[in-house]
């Protein structure tokens, strides 16, 4: 219900602005037992960390977390998750105390100057405040706690498939180079296509679009239900939620909209362990259900807001103004967000599995098999 | 929290199989005082119906909505919600029963009769039980709920712009056509192409996907919140829980994958209320917050799963066998959902709503002006 | 969130007034293939209804529930439910169309005419509106459906332990006999005693209070949990959303804030299945958690407000008027309540029972045993 | 939904354990633009605060509340809430590192060491860990903002009315005295007969059991809703949650039950400003909806757990023990627990506020004059 917590049996509430003292989460639901440290969750921090490559922010953070809460040793010796909430906290370090007063009243066009404006009257403009992409790190470190929900046999990875006007060729696409190359890029070919398009759009204080792909393997048929709750749904709700996003697909996506029937209907033969896909036009749901096939979606990401060339904008007088942003800033936001992107898939699974658990018990059906699995 | 409710505090509940005795929706949290009776929700479920235009399923449903309670006569006598449940049914009168044996254990490819199975062990095979595409009805009948508590200055329409690989041109978009013809077309050049299309796919048994784009104005600025409860979030998750939606976009959508900065970057100059933004990239949204320029989105559709041409699958024995389709079905199952996504929309509007009412009284901010209007 | 659901997983959704044309209710989160017919339903509904015995309403009501929705036969041809919402209605066929126009506009003493009037400004007044503890038939026809999801293991039983001054001797409490008389005492001996206090109640127009006392036994250790989660809060919740509840107490009660802490702690020693209390004080939980003790509670019943006597009041209009209740009503709204008591608290324990295995997987630790159980 | 949130709208998430490094909560859909520092939280955290009185625990923490999010200086620069997510941390100064291996694997009588075992198969055994009262710090805390949000016209205050057997006498209630004395006694005379009543406890090294009376002034008619929203439903959820709670009842509670329905009925009388009650039996809440009477309620605390008496219990590894708590702690919880159920109430009656202003747009119907006002 809260608009700043995510997830139903999961449950993620973030807080924190970009130029507060810290940032944070907490995660609420967490299953009992489970292994964690903050070394488990900052390395998946670290792939997200500003200043991680050439072509992300200059910003300089830490982005060290500290667990305050909800862990503790058990008979062994080990340290586990207890059931109960766990606290984390990122201190914001590089809060370089400049002077805002040129946008402490602007609107910048793109960003959410405005509607922030609008709706509460007063915002914390230091940065973007709360709709800073700082807020991410929260994200990030839910997702590292999700993933451990999750166990080891779901693997969530994301990957760049478009960057401004350049489109990876699909045929090509190979998920262990994505974690390769700082660009995310499942392709090594298109990295120098890429960095030129990046470099050509950093030295004219430009910036531009993306689109991000994320692929979920190891998923069970039976995550996921009808009709509000679709695990699609439940995806496409998230990942719009990250900053910047502006469509969400899922398997064929858009492209299905062209298909006609037998093209788009994903065939079924039998296999060991249930239905063997032919094809995965459906990425991974029918029904809003997972079937046990690789979960697919992608994220549209469009420009960072903050560019060079002075826009037209008011001011929070009526005057009418122009914004022109100095300062650090990414030319293409879409970079960073492919960690964002893992990690809301992983939240948004191990919430699934939470759920599915609780209406049944967990485990499957099989064809040809009796009971569940 | 519920898998068959939507929204937070304007809450929707839907239930019924396709071929059980009736369906049906509560409504809870709807304001009182509001003036409501059947024929207000029958006026926009005639316009779902099947059997309304050519290519639409043959089934012969009468949908009549019955109230069965949340109204009562005011002090005035007109009939108006009382701000307690309002429970919707619409019987199925047309459960022509005819034999199921055919498709009672198979798994027709693209529908959900597999994750059914994995996930529950147990399903309504009847006409897709549950997944059927008649649960939308009960979204119709809500949507026509929350658009009496939006008044007449948010106006929700959709229409279609993609039937198969035929677009239309956007700037001949005229919204006032789509009402005009049983496509949903918004330009009456593109009709004739449109049903040349489907006729082809109609005589060949197959079926053609859709995208439908939804446009509501009259949104003041200030709706919906960050950051999981962004507005464009909860219509990513409203519409893609619609059956065989694929893709949800906001404004430029995907398009803003492949703009730079300076052309994505809605500028503004002053207008009398509020700001004049000189495109509408965002979609009427920035930071999850609505900013008063029309709320547009588009919603891909995957061609029907049933056709003629047969299919490989396997059944609940673990069997290989082949499906084909026959009896009713319609070739562009998105033509359908174009009322569907319109109620959508709505019930998101609506419950943003209440929910920014609760949190600021209602109003918003405008440049150089004080205090909230 | 809802104001008219109950429940987190098992989650019901209840919805009619008393003079509408039905009310009813929807159960969504239900686990899938547990055998439900409306026969299961219905002999809970029975136990409730008006009628039943001398000292409730002469309000003649079947109460005949239908299922709308969520139940198939399985593969061997039983009914079951298939975890889709359960949508269960019971029309309302005694509404004797009286003149209602003596209430419309008053308030009446003890009623909600008031604050209904007051938050809402428009409210049916017939029968008392979805004030009218007609509404609890939804809760119990839930109730037994919750029951079914508990299973046999979990016995869920009421009884009453006082009616107006005069309490049971609880050393005679007899639960087994609380099922054979109409009064639901659990001591034969007090029934005289009670019968006589309500006939001359109910010779003088009168009405009187009464406590319900609800044990559940078979609910294993670990369900529950901290810290606005506990099972204790949400019984609380749960019970005092019971008409004319005025009061809740778990274990001791409100005699625990009397007692010292030697007498209050519940000692243990070493069972074979974990441990043996020596006393439960604690009603069954400790810390919110269930800990395999049998869960006892008490709710404390106003009197009913409905009275011959005239009590000083004023309308709508603001007038001061005196108001008399004629027509049926019960002396003592507490003997209708005891099913609506066990129905509570076996939805709010099978809501407890899927939480648990969502977090957890199910079962509990013991003492000296390693592992899950 | 999640177990350790609270409330609706307006949401608490506490977090943190007795001897982690912090504790702390997040306050997210708190309405923009109210004024809030530090301080108006501290003063109301230094009311609970251990080690004040003579007879609450010796533990001596600062309890320092530090605002990490959701505050900003507005336009005149004065600290007020932004509307995003507020994060409240206290560090744990006084962690004494003492050696908890005599209670590691020991169940303490009376806590919830057996079920947070069973339930969670292992927890932080220093200091309760999670189950502390410590955590009642970030509920007072949350119900310190929960006031600005009610504003001046709403008071909530606390008095304890009963201290083991010794009870007041109702007719010498005296709400200001109960803030002038560290026992929250609202009658000057009964404090020599609970000071000797906790002394002998103390060196006996028993505990005894409270009573705590909680009011709400000036809270309008309207707000709570049926059903299961009713607002005395949410006030028992919420004071059934605290530490040691085992009852609650509003108005005149389980002695209603002895009543018969003429007393017990409020008679109403014309007033200025809708009716005037000439009694409040029904504690300011008919149907779940206040009346705009002063909203009334009491809790029960069960004593202490800790004593000095030797009690029998078991261990982890299902030995048979004694357990003798030594060390601070305090006779008498409920003392403690006064400041507690103002904050729980205050929260509930925040989190009733928004909804209705959500669902109604705020204030309520008077007799007599038309309009919501």
């Amino acid at each position: 219900m809260s608009h700043n917590t995510f997830g139903h049996l999961f449950r993620v509430t973030t807080w924190g602005e970009s130029h507060g003292p810290a940032l944070g989460c907490v995660i609420d639901g967490c299953p009992p037992g489970l292994p964690l440290t903050e070394s488990t969750i900052q390395a998946w921090l670290d792939k997200r960390r500003p200043g991680h490559g050439r072509f992300v922010t200059q910003r300089r953070e830490a982005d060290l977390v500290r667990i305050l809460s909800g862990v503790f040793d058990d008979a062994e010796g080990a340290r586990v998750t207890t059931g109960t909430p766990i606290s984390l906290m990122i201190e914001n370090t590089d809060q370089r105390s400049r002077d805002y007063s040129d946008i402490a009243t602007a609107f910048r066009p793109g960003h959410a100057d405005y509607s922030y404006f609008a709706k509460y009257g007063v915002r914390d403009y230091r940065g973007g405040g709360r709709q800073s992409a700082r807020e991410t790190a929260a994200r990030v470190a839910a997702g590292a706690i999700a993933r451990v929900v999750l166990g080891a046999e779901v693997t969530v990875r994301a990957a760049l498939v478009q960057i401004g006007p350049h489109r990876i060729d699909p045929a090509r696409r190979d998920w262990a180079e994505a974690r390769r190359n700082p660009l995310w890029a499942p392709d090594a070919a298109i990295v120098p296509v890429w960095e030129d398009h990046l470099e050509k759009t950093r030295k004219a204080g430009s910036s531009t679009g993306a689109i991000v792909e994320v692929e979920a393997t190891g998923v069970p048929p039976g995550w996921g239900a009808p009709v509000y709750g679709k695990l699609d749904a439940e995806l496409a709700g998230a990942l719009m939620s990250i900053n910047a996003a502006k469509g969400v697909e899922i398997g064929a996506g858009f492209a299905a909209a062209a298909l006609g029937g037998e093209a788009n209907a994903d065939e079924m033969r039998a296999g060991d362990d249930g239905p063997v896909f032919l094809t995965n036009n459906a990425g991974g749901i029918l029904g809003g259900i997972s079937t046990g096939q690789p979960v697919i979606a992608r994220v549209a990401f469009k420009p960072t807001s903050s560019i060079l060339t002075p826009r037209r904008s008011i001011n929070e007088a009526g005057e009418e103004i122009e914004v022109r942003t100095t300062g650090r800033h990414d030319p293409c936001v879409g970079i960073r967000a492919a960690p964002v992107v893992e990690a809301m898939v992983a939240c948004v699974l191990a919430d699934a599995f939470l759920r599915h658990r609780a209406q049944t018990g967990g485990g499957a059906f099989r064809p040809g098999v009796s009971g569940r699995r």
